[in-house]
């Protein structure tokens, strides 16, 4: 198998080889969580720690639920009641978490590159669940793994994805990973939440989402952060609203068959209209069940291999 | 088996023979928590969300406790370190979860009718652990446990509930349970907190504790919430006490072989003297005991049976 | 095996026997939390709650592993989320629990006496995680066990413990332990956190930490609470620092293969220097390490022995 990480940090890291690797591993454990009997003993006597120093439900979830179906322990700490409150350096907290010989720590962490950080101390598998603006790895990859449900090719993709580019981790992982698998990617929103510099990226820019739009056979909607606005990224709600929410209007400028994704927690009527969000043509909950399967996967390449496959 | 739901929303939906299957499977789970080993391989691999909007102890851990002893694996949510917080509607964390294929949610939450909301979006088995003032079935269904433990029938049985009447979604299951299998209800509390409409529940009102109480089996005290003083329900703690307190006098009005019950937390020395809620009389402890046989209960006839047994 | 008690409430009940059978219990544990397989059946079907009323990362997480490792079931209680909140008293709190059929209750309490108090009312072994300024039994076994690895022989070292013990559970149960097994404790801090009255306990007060320091086998650390500062105990964190701060010119003067251990979570820069908490002289991490396989043994002593075994 071709796939010779001991962490996920990012989709940076990663080959095209490595990606369909996850890929096609996750589409083994897809069926696990639809059977009677939810669980394979794969990872039983693994310890893994979830640490999320930010709230969250459906990442934190997903792979507490991906863990306990692999049969592994899993404990969760959040920050709220541990010793942050105390003043404990992020150095600290996850030495001592990892002197209680954990096999993997996944890590949510409002900076970015707090996972890399803990890698150049530490000897656990470090899975990075989302750091500050920088990566959100696992959410690029189950996206992938939807995209390559509903599409087969990456290549011959365009994926426009909408919204706070610039605040977004989850912008900046699918825009790695989709370039690297060769798709063409179009970056919308307005200039203050899209700097031109993401072309670098190898992403289109534009402002204009009914321009952007055309063609489009996935249209990838990111939450806009309602709290922005206080900060001047945007004048108002109307305002952003009219300029890129997607309207059913909007939609019909997309490809016949194109279909709509989202992170998640959606806010229904400001990035994307409810009937649309709840229409055959979002696979916005088909993205929660496949990442799921994602985190199995990832869990399992990390730490089911024989020791020697696991190192950098 | 005489159980045909494939959720558990109310004691209203339940006939009485459903009923008496719950007892009566509660029954096979009571030896259980007591073996050195408290543990049944019944629900491996199934997956619980137990998921709660308000703060609760027992409540939530009995559904922890109840899942883990039949193997199940569970997942807590609770409201603070969630999406909520990001203005997430309720249905979408739902439709969020249940994506995760879990097999039931387990649904705590401050507004009536939530869980039943819930059912008419989801696949999986929803349970009910308390909607606002509305109903709270595995609290009634453990208490009718405990009352057939210490009584055998419930036909000849006079039970008296006394307290916040109005907002106790306890008050309303029980007197649902209550009345279908035959037990006198009588209600008991203040006016303001004791609305003359849930005569039409089949259950008796009086407004005087003293005179309600004479010939009672069973009494059955409610928690006061303290803060309702503040909107006037009753005009003082004091008052409250004189009229409406489980004292040593006053239980001595009810049958000799009587038997107190309370939902938890209790008040010690407002609604129930510190005295008689450790009495040998008080089943309080019994009730949180009983908790978990019927949780398992519920639990295992909800998921645990065929495929084909469970609809609606 | 000289274990004879039901609970382990604080190392003033121990033996130096049963001190001794703890830390070689602990031994035979050391191994499995390094296996690929962290995982043995002994406690499957055993239920334990953990029930933290104060904040904590490392204990909490600790039992949770610990327990998890031998296969026993571990429910999370904490304060916030809780009846607690609801204004039910500790009593009931512990009673409704262990209605719930626990094995066995690990409590930790700002109150000193609290786990004492809860055994005068419970069927359950109780496990104090540290209460109040009182006791932290596992945390002095761990400690001490941590010793043992590093310098054989309690009855020839020399054990100098620095910083606040007048508000120090740690210190305490050291103290205690460390008397028990024939070591020699020389407390230091100011003496306003250093009451002459720990004579009493076999130990030696010294205010001056160069003096003290000299030829000393183990350097414990404590934890300053820097909030201390307002309620005057000490006048400044400068001057804390000059006096008791444990730096690399002072560790000079104890002997030349001294370890440095702490309790954590550390201040680094405040009680000890940040080069020396990361040295090879220091073991904290090695503590916490050892933690684990210390809360698997007093586990396994307390609830995987024979019934007639396990009375007090």
């Amino acid at each position: 198998m071709a796939f010779k990480q001991k962490h996920l940090l990012g989709i940076q890291d990663l080959s095209p080889d490595e990606i369909l690797t996850v890929l096609d591993t996750a589409e083994s454990f897809i069926e696990i969580s639809t059977r009677e009997v939810k669980k394979v003993p794969t990872l039983r006597g693994k310890t893994i720690i979830n640490l999320f120093f930010e709230p969250s439900t459906r990442t934190r979830s997903s792979f507490e639920l991906a863990a306990k179906r692999l049969s592994a322990d899993i404990v969760n700490f959040n920050k709220q009641a541990s010793s942050v409150t105390k003043g404990e350096s992020f150095k600290d907290t996850i030495l001592n978490l990892e002197a209680m010989n954990p096999d993997a720590l996944i890590i949510r962490h409002s900076s970015s590159g707090t996972p890399h950080f803990a890698t150049t101390f530490c000897r656990s598998h470090i899975i990075n669940a989302g750091d500050g603006a920088h990566e959100h790895p696992t959410q690029a990859l189950l996206d992938a793994f939807t995209m390559r449900q509903m599409k087969k090719n990456f290549q011959d993709l365009k994926v426009v994805i909408v919204g706070d580019i610039l605040h977004s981790r989850v912008a900046r992982s699918n825009i790695f990973l989709l370039r690297k698998m060769g798709a063409r990617v179009v970056l919308v929103g307005p200039p203050s939440l899209l700097p031109l510099e993401f072309r670098q990226f190898g992403a289109e820019v534009d402002f204009d989402f009914d321009r952007a739009i055309k063609g489009a056979d996935v249209v990838m909607m990111l939450r806009i952060q309602l709290e922005r606005q206080e900060k001047n990224y945007f004048p108002s709600i109307r305002e952003y609203r009219n300029l890129y929410s997607l309207t059913e209007k909007r939609f019909k400028l997309a490809k016949k068959n194109a279909i709509i994704m989202h992170p998640g927690p959606i806010n229904r009527g400001v990035e994307i209209s409810a009937d649309l969000a709840d229409s055959a043509k979002s696979v916005i909950l088909k993205q929660v069940e496949n990442g799921i399967a994602i985190r199995m996967a990832v869990l399992y390449l990390l730490l089911g291999g024989k020791e020697s496959e696991a190192t950098d």
